[in-house]
Parts: structure tokens; C-alpha cells; sequence
């Protein structure tokens, strides 16, 4: 056996920077070494960010990441970190043509970089190519393995869904006889994906015979949140180490680790991969002894969050990195005085400070005057920044040049208060928030260019009855903290969680005029679009026939609605976003 | 030889139209059948619509499609049409489980329907994944090559891009020796697609070493646009028959065709299929003697559209579709006396007829004279439905409540006029068309819920150069036509587009002021966004190397905007739809 000190970088690269991610990766190989480590690993495709979406197809943008990625070998040999080898997820292009694909075609690619060159470079064998994902489109399949002897021991790398996907890399590693096996990922949260992601790296570790070590990487990409949760399981499938969720970190542990044979040396070799192709293992030495001898260390384990923690730290990533990311300093977003607007006040100022937090009070004719009442404690007790801006006259305005009546005079209301929110943003800078929920986006209980303005919609994912609990657990939670401000106790005030839940466009409206209970509402979308049942299927389950007819009918209307809607944090199977795809024109209806 | 009667029908089906979509076969069946066909093709998927997206991935319409085909061919029969072999496209699912693919996954399907039932099921082999294609995402491809023996012919068939790729197919049908090739197809426009596709069929056909019979699908569906142009080549490439673009139609055509040998009977035998794969023919014999026995008849060859033409006949069928499909009967726009909405205006009334078009005129405090005068003998001419709607008091109770200045203040304007027109959508019940073009798309020349707001963007795909060129093509036709309707001459006034283009948004505005000429800036776009060319091949192709970085720098950032955008019919490569998918967060430059 020998001692390997590993760290895995769990870092927050922003897709296209590559002059930045490459510093992330030279400071987190700084740090590395300065803790002794004999490796270290960063995320899939750290120097690009991920997705990069087309830009993958884009010649100019490929050979920019080949180029970054020789350059950055060369840094950190000019830095004095040469000796320490280091795996970097990155974009190639694979030279030869090949079956169907030809000569030139992107990859998903993982370099080792040592002493100033590129040692190895390998690509992503299984591409993912649902849900959120479109990798067949971008890609073309790896058939490599790249093995490192450090200090020993041999490392064997592979990528994200090669772990998910039966058969290739991780059995090319058993077959390799590798004695760690790295896997770098950008693998985006989702409820619960923790509980399944050690139990699919227990499970692969005992399939390659190996300890295993998962790197993620943490951040907001569009709606893509990455989570961290990087962890080493040993050769069994016990937990040695985990990073914490919704942080950046670098986590180190000293793993004993079967030595390879010194007989096997330098060479390339093709093993049955299990999934009918061959893969090729390409095996290279780098150094011989391990660089720490002391004593191995108390690894790390963080404790997973609880549901609704994770949830919010979801929602405080998105949108910090989503404001960040783009550049802007702060947002703005109206304040209704309902639960809605309340939570993405929390989460804007938990996620950028509430100084940066500018919110926007516009009372109507039809506004109670608890709206007002409690959306002005809850300013005070945020400290956010706050104006009011009353529509009565601009609504006045338009209904001397237009006869609306009805829905069309609802819609108009929540237009001008668009309106103000666009015309404030324009002028300040500030990004909009959009406040709406996903039990409102999924019914198109919602005005397009009104309440659905804006640049990013961080509730959007979230039901209404996910937006009573996560308001719950947040008025618990006492700031500062990994993803928590020091805002006052109870930031939302409980009188807007407890009221009945209301749009105040006409009087004395309620959404239960025009909706279902949200209980039952929620109980069905989460069959009909996260679980995709079909008419009879809900029946079946349990739900109210009439119910179910009415509600498929609002869904399929909404769809264009919801394809206008702004980008927000995924936090479920289907976010209205990259991963549910549907026809704005379609007759398609479950019960005819 | 033997002499076969073929009966093509270009139909025009809706997505998830079950009953409508059957209802085009039962007609096109009897209308082939009173010709004398021997045989009737209907395009690909023609029973679901095409493209269904992720309704692919529901059990439920599976299930509805599989049963629609079954019922289908039942219905044929009890109409006295099932002694005529009918060929079906349509969604199925592969019980079998295969390497990779669980069982019970979607197939893009072909069904050949004879006396009341099934007999005959293949599935598309080749998937497109590229541009507006994400079929690796729905589908699982097919290994089967059909084979149906039709008055002592055997005819062979495929599906679309079964067509586009070498191997498959095409070359199992050369190893079967089919005497006829049948590909069914849901072929999107593309500007000049036309002649590539003539020339793909004429060299297919000579692969296959046999007569091809291409059918497409006609009509709108969301972004894409069928044009028809089924066709009909012979063994040796040479166009027989050619229906026309942008109109259903049910081709006929009387083919000499090769008999296939007696002794080979009904069965199955694997083919070598020249991709990697092998496919298995399966033989069907369905009946004896051509039913036509008269002199062949003259085939009809359409002549294809000269390309402006074409280009309008897409608009007009885009639009037309996307209102109809929707349900909608009217339409409206804001009419600014710019060329832009004056060709929206056309569009509409070509496509819906002038009575179904309302517009309104929107005079700001910066709206030029000539601007409501041109625009108000546009309405003239075109005789549409008009009103106005000054929109300077509404701006001016903003002004009393914010203080906007500069962009601010400008794209007030425009949100302003976006509320208009969506209130009275809403209050009336029209869709509204936007009117922005492709070249201020690109670069973000538009103002996000303002002159953006609508349902549909029929010229979002055109840069500025295009729409003069079609805007003075439509002024030099009369109609009515098949995509053309009875308005006054000139539509479109020549001071509409001999006027210097401006936004009217701030004092002598012009878009000179904010933007490049547009033949620079619209060579410079089709470089950058169709060809994909980086930073310096851009300078290298011979544009100025200050506007290179100006205008990629004006179209990287605008990419929240155009993916808010509405949807509008796809002309060119890349219509910022669903074939340009790049991330909002980016932070790649092509010059750093």
C-alpha cells in the first residue's frame, strides 16, 4: 500500500472565461501543494465552464481551450507547481475522423498536466443526452483511459456520466487494475441527488475494485446549479470524505492505496469496456514516491443539508452567480406584500447582501392594506432598499385611451408595474427578479411582459407549497452563514406566510377564484409534469377526475407562457427550462 | 417493367391532431384511390404531426399514436379504401429491449396499411441531431428496411434523413433490389434547400440503382416551415414529377418500374447496410396487377420558386399556420410607417386576408409626419382594419412618476406600445405579430416587452436587406395566388421603403446613430452568426476589423433578449431559435 494525498478542487468556473477559470485551477493547484498533496483534480470542463452549449461548435472557441489548456501546463510549471501532477476537465477536438463522425468533432475532455506539458489527454466516453443535457449534439464519444502512476499508484480518470452509464471507464478500471479511480463532474443539482450520488459512487467503486474520488463543481450557470458534494468512498464503498454543498472548498485526505505492479510499465493496452466497445488504456509514470509521510489526517465529512437547506442554498447559489456572472451589482424586484415576492427578497439578500437589494412597493386601486403594512416590516427587518411607486394614475391613464375590461384590465395593472420595474432597471442598472412560482408557471396563472418580466426568476422551480416550507425554514435560520446573510429574525414576516394567497388585480380576488387549492394543485403537477403520467394514469393515482381534466387543459395552454418566461435556478426534475421541451402549437389533448 | 400509378400526398398536418391528421390520410387515400394509384404516401410522421419535441416522451401519446394507426388502418378499409396500399408515418416504441435502450422507447415510424391492418412497421435509422434536430434525444433508430411487392414492383421505403446520410437504407434498398424507393419526409425550409434536395434524390436514387419518390409535409409547425416539393426522380436521377412549394397537393405519376423476381417471396434476410450496421429487409406481397392499365400520363413538374418568392411563400405559410393552429382569427400589429411593420402588415394579409389584420398607429411626440401618412396609405392600400392610439400622455403619467432619461426613457416608449397592443389581444382576442428583424435581433436593437411583445415574429429571420428585397419583390406581384391575396397594388408604399430607417424613439433619430449601414452590418452578421467564422476569419473574410469586434461584442451580449424573443418562421441556418442555443452567462469573447 502506499499513502496518496489527494485534493479535489471544488471550484466556481464561469462559462467562456478562460483566463479565469485557468486561475482558479492555478490557485487551487497552489494551495494543493502547500498541503502536501500528491494530485489534484478539478471539474469537467473547468477551463470553459459548463455547458458551454454552442459555443462547443464554434472552431474559434475550440481551439481557444487548447490553447488555454497548453498555456495553462506551462504556468503552472512557471509558478513552481510543475511537479504536482493535475487532472483539468476542459474542450478538445478529436484529430482523427471517425465512424460517422468527422475529423475535427468536439470532446469533452480531461487533460494531466505535469511539469509544463500535457501528459494525457482522454474524452468523455458515455455523453448524457436527456433532461437538461444535449451532449450527442455536441460531442463525440471518448474511447480512452488515462492511467497515472503517482507515487505508485495507479490513477485511473474518467468523466461525469461515465460514472452513471454501465460498463466503459469504470470497467476499463477494473480491468486496468487501477488503484484510484478520479471522476470529475459538472453534475447539477437536483432534491436529493446527494443520497444518490454516494450510493452510485459506492456502488461503481466496488465494480472498478478501487477507492473512488468524485470531484464536482459548485456554482450558478444560467439554470443550472451546481451543488459541490465532491467525496471519496474507499475500495468497499465507505464514505472517507465529503465537501460541503453550495461552497467552494478544496478537499484533501490521505488514502492508502494499492501500489501498482512495477512490472507494468508505460503503454498502451485495450480492454474490454462492457458496453460492446474497446477502450483503450494509456498508462504514464510521473513520480515515485509520496510527497507527505506523515501521519494521515482526519479526513473531512460533511454532513449532507436537510431538504429545504439544500433547496435554499440552490436558490442563494443561482442567483448570486447569476447576478455576478453577468455583471451586474444589484436587482430590484416588486414587492406585493405576498409570499411570492417575500422569499426572492430573502434569497436576493441573503445571496448579494441587502444593501444590494432595491425593491419596489405599487400599490394599486385594489391593494388591502396589509399588502403595504407587511411588505414594509419586511423591508425593515431585511434593510433592503425600498421606494413606492403607486400605478392608480398610470392604469388611469391607459383606460382614457383603452376599453379594457376583465382579464385584459387584470393584465394591464401587472404591465405597468413591468413597466416600472424595466424602466428602474434600465435606468439604475439594477437586474429584475421575476417572483413567480412554479405552480402559477405551469397553469399560466401569470401575465406575459407583467409579473413575468424581468431577467431571472428564482422561485420558478419552486411549487407554492415549496414556497410556504422553504419560507418556514428560513425565518428559523439565524445569519451569517454559507449562503445566509445577517438579515433581521424572521426575515419574512409571518403574517404574509399565514394570509391567503392573493393577486389583488381585482377586488377582493383570491387565487382560489381561480385555481385549486394549491395542496391538491401541487399533489397533481408533480404527477403530470415531473413524473409524466398521463390522463387516466392521475385518475388512477388518485386524483380528482375534474380536476385532472382541468388542470392538463391549463398546462398544455401554458406552454407559451412558460417558454417566455426568464431563466431561473433548476431545482427539480422539470423546470419549465432545457428539460421539458413541447410544441407551442399542439392539439395534443389526454382526454378527447 | 410494370407500370405503377404513385400517389404522393403533400398534406399539411397539426402537432397532436390525431383525429384532424387521420382525416388528411382517409381524404388522400380516396382521392389516390379515384386517380388510379396503386399506392399512396403520406410524409413522415404525418399521423402525430411533426416535430412532437418531448410529447415523444410521454407513455400516453405513445400509446394514443400507436392506437390512432391501428384505428387508421381499420377506417381505410370500412371507407372501401384498403385494397390500396397506404404508407404512414407515424410515433411508435420498440418493445424490445437493444445495447443501450431500455424497452419501450420512442421510434420515428413508417407503417404500411393494407385491408383494414398493419403490415409493415420500420423505424427511421439515421437521427438527425443538429441544427433544429434533437432526435437522438426522442428516438431510438431502426434496423429494418420494409419492402412491400405492389403490382409486381418491390417498393422499398425510408424516412428522411434515412435520405441524407450514406449507408443505411438507401444502400439496403441497392441489396434488396428494390424497384422503388419511397422516402417520407418532414423536411424544414431552408432557403435554396430546394436544390440540394433535387440533387441528394437524383444522386440517391442512382445509389439505390433505382426510381425514388421523396414526399414532404406542407404547413407551419411553431419556428419551422414545410414547403412541399415532394418530387420524383428516376433510376438514373432525372426529375419525372415535382409538386409545388408552399401548397398541399397530391402528386401523381405514372412510373415504368423494374418486377421484381417471382421467386423471391415473402421474408426477411440481412443486408449489410454500408454504415457499420446491418439491416433487415422484410418482403411483403400485397398485390398482383397494376391498377391502371391506360397510357402513362404526362407528369406535372412545378417549376421551384425564384428565391424571394420562396422566402415570402414561407412567411405567409408560417404565419397562416401559427394562427390557425392556435386557434386564433385575427391578428395585430403596430404600424410604425417604417418597412419593417409594413411588411409584417403584407405578410398577415396575404396570409389570413386583410380583414383579419388589425393594426394601430402609436404616434409618440417623436413620430414624424410621413410616418402616420405613409402608414395611414398603407392601410389604404392593403385594407386593413385601423385605429390610432397616441401614446404621449401615457408616457408623460410615467414621467410623473419615475424620472427615465436617455435608453430608459426610449424603451419606455416601446413597452408602452407593447401594453397597447397586448391589452387590446387580450381585450379582443387577436395574436399579436412582432416586427422586429434579424439584424436587430442579432445585434439587441429592440426593447425587451416592447417592440418585442407579441406571439409570433414572422420576419425575426430576416436581416434588414432581406426585408427590402422582399418588401419590393411583393409590391411587383398581383394576387391573389397560393400565398397571395387580392390587395391593392404596390402593398407596400415605395416611401416605406426608400425611407432612412429609425426607431422615432428620441428626437431625429436614426438607426445610423446606433447601428452600422446595414449591408455592412448584414454581411458581417451572416459571416458571424451563419457561418460561425471567429474574430479573424472574420478580418481575414475582409470585414473591418473595428466593426468585427464592435458588432460581436453587440450580438454576444443580446443573447437574453433574442431567447425572449417570440417565436417566427425559420429562413436561413440559424434563426436565434431552436439551432442557436448558446449559454446567457458567457464570458468568452472572440478578441481578448
Amino acid at each position: 500500500m502506499a499513502r496518496l494525498r489527494i485534493a479535489l478542487a471544488q471550484v466556481n468556473p464561469t462559462v467562456g472565461d478562460l483566463a479565469g477559470n485557468a486561475g482558479l485551477v492555478v490557485e487551487g493547484a497552489r494551495r494543493a501543494l502547500e498541503a502536501g498533496a500528491d494530485l489534484a483534480a478539478f471539474p469537467e470542463m473547468v477551463l470553459t465552464g459548463y455547458p458551454v452549449e454552442d459555443l462547443a461548435l464554434r472552431g474559434s472557441f475550440v481551439a481557444a481551450s487548447r490553447a488555454a489548456l497548453t498555456a495553462l501546463a506551462a504556468r503552472l510549471a512557471a509558478e513552481g507547481l510543475g511537479e504536482l501532477p493535475v487532472a483539468v476537465g476542459y474542450l478538445d477536438r478529436r484529430e482523427a475522423a471517425a465512424a460517422g463522425q468527422p475529423a475535427g468533432a468536439p470532446e469533452n475532455s480531461l487533460a494531466w498536466l505535469h511539469r509544463g506539458e500535457v501528459l494525457l489527454r482522454s474524452a468523455k466516453h458515455h455523453l448524457p443526452n436527456y433532461g437538461v443535457f444535449d451532449e450527442f449534439r455536441y460531442f463525440v464519444p471518448g474511447d480512452r483511459l488515462p492511467v497515472v502512476r503517482i507515487a505508485g499508484v495507479d490513477v485511473a480518470a474518467a468523466i461525469c456520466e461515465d460514472l452513471w452509464q454501465d460498463g466503459g471507464p469504470v470497467s476499463a478500471a477494473a480491468a486496468a487494475r487501477a488503484g484510484l479511480l478520479l471522476v470529475v463532474n459538472g453534475s447539477p443539482y437536483e432534491r436529493s441527488k446527494d443520497d444518490q450520488r454516494l450510493e452510485l459512487c459506492a456502488r461503481r467503486a466496488r465494480e472498478a475494485g478501487c477507492a473512488l474520488a468524485y470531484v464536482n463543481m459548485v456554482g450558478g450557470q444560467d439554470e443550472l446549479v451546481f451543488e459541490g458534494d465532491s467525496l471519496i468512498v474507499d475500495a468497499a464503498g465507505e464514505l472517507l470524505a465529503r465537501a460541503p454543498q453550495f461552497a467552494e472548498d478544496l478537499l484533501i485526505a490521505d488514502l492508502d492505496l494499492p501500489e501498482a505492479d512495477p512490472a507494468a510499465g508505460e503503454g498502451s493496452f485495450p480492454v474490454d469496456a462492457g458496453d460492446g466497445s474497446v477502450i483503450t488504456v494509456e498508462r504514464r509514470l510521473v513520480s515515485g514516491a509520496p510527497r507527505h509521510d506523515g501521519p494521515a489526517e482526519d479526513p473531512r465529512a460533511a454532513e449532507p443539508l436537510a431538504d429545504a437547506a439544500e433547496v435554499y442554498g440552490a436558490l442563494v447559489t443561482g442567483v448570486r452567480d447569476y447576478v455576478r456572472k453577468n455583471g451586474f451589482r444589484s436587482v430590484i424586484l416588486g414587492l406585493s406584500g405576498g409570499i411570492d415576492s417575500a422569499l426572492v427578497a430573502a434569497i436576493a439578500a441573503d445571496a448579494l447582501g441587502p444593501e444590494k437589494v432595491h425593491v419596489v412597493l405599487m400599490p394599486s386601486r385594489y391593494s388591502s392594506d396589509h399588502s403595504v403594512t407587511d411588505a414594509e416590516e419586511l423591508v425593515k427587518r431585511q434593510g433592503l432598499n425600498a421606494r413606492v411607486v403607486p400605478i392608480r394614475d398610470l392604469v388611469d391613464a391607459y383606460e382614457r385611451e383603452l376599453e379594457l375590461t376583465g382579464l385584459a384590465a387584470e393584465n394591464l395593472q401587472a404591465r405597468v408595474r413591468g413597466n416600472i420595474l424595466m424602466g428602474l432597471s434600465n435606468q439604475e442598472g439594477h437586474l429584475v427578479l421575476t417572483t413567480g412560482n412554479k405552480s402559477e408557471l405551469a397553469v399560466g396563472y401569470s401575465t406575459l411582459y407583467g409579473d413575468s418580466a424581468g431577467g431571472f426568476a428564482p422561485i420558478k422551480d419552486l411549487t407554492k407549497t415549496l414556497v410556504w416550507e422553504v419560507s418556514r425554514w428560513r425565518n428559523t435560520q439565524a445569519g451569517p452563514g454559507p449562503f445566509l446573510a445577517a438579515l433581521g429574525p424572521e426575515p419574512i414576516p409571518v403574517a404574509i406566510i399565514d394570509k391567503e394567497p392573493s393577486a389583488e388585480l381585482r377586488p377582493d380576488q383570491r387565487d382560489i377564484d381561480s385555481l385549486p387549492p394549491y395542496d391538491q394543485l401541487d399533489r397533481l403537477l408533480d404527477d403530470y409534469v415531473e413524473r409524466d403520467l398521463g390522463h387516466d394514469e392521475l385518475i388512477a393515482a388518485g386524483h380528482d377526475p375534474a380536476l385532472v381534466e382541468r388542470v392538463i387543459l391549463l398546462v398544455d395552454r401554458a406552454e407559451y407562457k412558460r417558454r417566455q418566461y426568464p431563466p431561473g435556478p433548476k431545482i427539480t426534475g422539470k423546470n419549465f427550462g432545457r428539460d421539458r421541451r413541447l410544441p407551442i402549437t399542439s392539439r395534443w389533448r389526454e382526454k378527447h
